[in-house]
């Protein structure tokens, strides 16, 4: 239903019917229906509730607070299923364009724009970058020093980066 | 060859030898075991070329000039072979242990470590992290405003960060 209608076409409710279930059920189950997109691609983790659980404290530590939950997360499968999602990203269009909408309507909407109100797509696709590349380089190059960095050198090395992304002056 | 010895064990001469050939053909045609090496891995463009050509000129706008030759030569391709790329690394540990041992040989020993002598692999693998990063969001996931973002801004939104990772100072 994501494939067919986007993460705002397909409610709860069409997917339900379409399950032949109530939708009670789907909220039940999976709480909601952002958690069922993040079941549905099969995602290691929902980055809205990281970035949501990133977010109280001070803003301008936001960055170290994000990479630091991020790779906890990562380094729990070992990257293995993030290297099977880079994959099939990289492999199909419709894992691509319903990732693109989940980032552009989620993490943007719902999250970036209550830290950062000016030109939070811009940032959102700038932050995505380097977290993106930095899971790529670590766990599927493996590329050392990064692939066996601990947490701390990581997050110093990196978190200025982010946080420049996530709250910094832009051109 | 470069799959079953890596990059430094595999010698033009071998190549030439299991193909049948004289070792100056392999130089005549592919103009060296770099290029070479490049051809068998179909990468869009040589990376250690790119950044060669990057070298010359201000220091402290190397990164507006690596950003602005990969950008050019990204987008000539539309990005569809860059795409074909990252899939083929992320499914295949061959592929992802070639690209992996070429950027520590090639780009750490003979161009990064003439800019930033200190932590020449540390830089390299951050750098990669980012540009492969921007790479997969711009062409591969499509997320916008990046996607179709002009090159002046790209440039002016990345380069400071990459600088950083180039030759600011790291932790």
């Amino acid at each position: 239903m994501f494939a067919e209608r986007g993460y705002d076409g397909a409610t709860v409710r069409a997917i339900a019917e379409r399950a032949g279930v109530d939708p009670a059920m789907v909220n039940h189950w999976f709480g909601g229906k952002e958690p069922l997109f993040v079941a549905a691609l099969d995602l290691p983790a929902d980055p809205a509730a990281i970035i949501g659980e990133a977010l109280p404290g001070d803003p301008e530590h936001l960055a170290e607070r994000v990479i630091a939950r991020l790779l906890q997360v990562w380094d729990e499968t070992g990257g293995a299923q993030l290297a099977t999602l880079l994959q099939s990203i990289a492999g199909h269009e419709v894992a691509a364009s319903l990732l693109r909408e989940f980032i552009g309507r989620v993490l943007v909407g719902k999250v970036l724009s209550t830290v950062a109100p000016d030109r939070p797509e811009l940032r959102a696709s700038l932050a995505g970058s380097q977290m993106f590349g930095l899971a790529f380089v670590r766990y599927v190059l493996k590329v050392e020093p990064l692939a066996s960095a601990d947490h701390a050198t990581i997050i110093a090395a990196v978190a200025p980066n982010l946080q420049r992304f996530l709250t910094g002056p832009l051109p």
